[in-house]
């Protein structure tokens, strides 16, 4: 079912010779998760392996991971570090057995204080940001990733029906959120995807809002829920707004226009099109709208074992878009004192069109609560 | 109760003029976070403030947060960037304005994108990594600090409580994983500190093991369960280990070594003393019984917004710990392929001594179940 070890290591080697450098290293994340299966943290430990073009891997392992690091299987040299005498002999001698002058790493994972360490042991490493390269491996999905991905999505609205069912009018935002946080792990969640967005009224024009302890969502109110379920590792991410007791005919309006924008983005979607002109025929629909001045994000973003990840749905990237990818369709209007509406799915592009992994309506609801 | 925010961001302009260098600059995260008190996330998207030693910070905003960021009262210059025009220009902007040579930042946050477009903006920015002195002003809690950790902990004492009263024989640890969970949710938990550990039998000599869905546990296992609510903010961060139906005398024995290794670190702490004074007691406690050969981890590390910070509590590291300030004493003991033991309280340091945040019983625990 899954590829041995050495055949997923050797998938970094040709990123590294692709990239034209001498080695690829991976840290505790997504990336590094995908090649050993086993997933690891890192906190305040450097932690990673070094992939070269040709040869051997070699990893740089904290002393107390060395037991769970033996189940990866792992063929090359270890340089293992204990916390009392600190990693850069480690360091040290990992450059040494590498002998490479060049090293592509994961410019969004990759922290500063790992960064420096290299440095330190080799002044004249040359490392250079193979990010988009690294993390493009996992662009395209498996047929278990999309299971997995499948699974995230079954219980997060699963959780989401249960919500929307439990709303009354006076509840607060908070007891929202965690009606909506139990509700995703009774249903099977091994964890959240990321901390739940659920914000009601002027709280939903801010895009990135956190959940208010002291604002009781009333009769008229828009109620935006982003959030998903992590499940086998691969994340789910999904945004309804619905509207308490009733909805103005400008709140229908807006949500009309979203909903248009978001269903273009489901019907030009095939393998090969760009990213620039999926964002760009669903940002259309809603600057052609008289709402123009509420557009604040791009259509959305890759979705996988990272909430996001490539390919990033917006205009100025050209990236075509292969079969077996998945990302969010998230058009969405804000108005900072007024309200907001975001409409998010997740789309698996196939070569004659796409699928909505995500069937939760998109239709206007309005909750009687 | 809160300072205000020109009075948070002075003090790193003095940690600017301690180091050294010409400016702080922070990205999102603890020290972000305490700083501008409102969370922000940063995921594929630069967002930075600088406070530079003298004059006005100034900072490099996404677009999309602007709206938010407007919350923050922030009165310096802001630098802002869409996703489809890129960050390149406003990171030249950034630094243009600015006008420094020499930049701390925080090397276990900040990530080598942010390093890289820095350099990319002023290739002569000399960039040093200011973590212990940046994060340093998180290590001495305000009373606020102190309830939020209180609020924490009492949480996910409860959510414990509730876990141990339910396990069985025959549950899988992911069953038992899943229960804590929710109860941690249950009790109000605004977020899980970190994904917990849940081990037993053999899993529980893993310090960082993850809960297995095929493992049922037995009669005689150790079970080992290390988690944390957060809470306003702040995490909690618990070990407990108990016995399932009975402990070989074996277990105990190496239960009741671990058990007075925690009740030294308790004994010896006060304000005053040094991190490697504390390991070397509670390690030496270790070491001086039958079980040197099952020790894997230092004594513990610093406790706040983030789960594992400054003070790392480990042989080596001489600084001085002062009153107010709050490290996890989690002695532990570990041979693979038998069994793990820890046991992991929250303290505060006092001027004569210290207080267990953590009230949890550490006695042996047999559980009936």
């Amino acid at each position: 079912m899954t590829e041995p070890l050495s055949a997923r290591l050797a998938a970094y080697a040709a990123v590294a010779t692709d990239l034209g450098v001498e080695a690829v290293a991976l840290v505790p994340g997504p990336n590094f998760t995908r090649a050993v299966i086993h997933p690891f943290m890192s906190h305040e430990r450097p932690f990673l392996i070094v992939i070269p073009a040709t040869g051997t891997p070699a990893a740089l392992v904290p002393n107390l991971e060395l037991q769970s690091w033996d189940l990866v299987g792992f063929e090359g040299a270890v340089f293992d570090w204990r916390d009392q005498d600190g990693y850069d002999a480690a360091f040290a001698a990992l450059t040494a057995h590498l002998k490479i002058g060049s090293l592509a790493v994961e410019g969004q994972i990759m922290r500063v204080f790992v960064h420096h360490a290299l440095k330190k042991a080799q002044p004249d490493l040359r490392i250079v940001d193979g990010e988009a390269a690294i993390s493009g491996l996992r662009m395209v999905k498996t047929p278990e990733d999309i299971a997995a991905l499948r699974a995230a999505i079954e219980i997060s609205e699963r959780a989401l029906a249960q919500t929307l069912d439990g709303v009354r009018l006076g509840q607060t935002e908070t007891e929202i959120e965690q009606a909506l946080i139990q509700a995703l792990f009774a249903h099977g969640a091994e964890d959240q995807a990321f901390h739940p967005i659920v914000a009601a009224g002027d709280g939903s024009a801010r895009p990135h809002a956190k959940a208010r302890p002291d604002y009781a969502v009333k009769a008229g109110d828009a109620l935006l829920i982003d959030f998903g379920a992590r499940k086998h590792g691969f994340a789910a991410d999904i945004t309804r707004t619905v509207f308490l007791d009733h909805a103005s005919d400008r709140a229908a309006d807006v949500y009309d226009t979203v909903l248009r924008a978001n269903r273009k983005g489901h019907a030009i979607t095939r393998a090969g099109i760009t990213a620039h002109e999926i964002d760009d025929a669903v940002t259309g629909v809603l600057e052609a709208s008289p709402y123009g001045d509420r557009i604040r994000t791009k259509t959305g973003h890759g979705l996988g074992r990272d909430v996001h990840e490539a390919p990033y749905i917006m205009r100025g990237n050209h990236q075509v878009l292969p079969a077996g990818c998945v990302f969010t369709n998230e058009p969405g209007l804000y108005r900072i004192g007024d309200f907001g509406v975001r409409i998010e799915d997740d789309i698996l592009v196939t070569e004659d069109g796409c699928v909505s992994l995500t069937t939760f309506p998109t239709e206007l609801t309005v909750l009687k609560c």
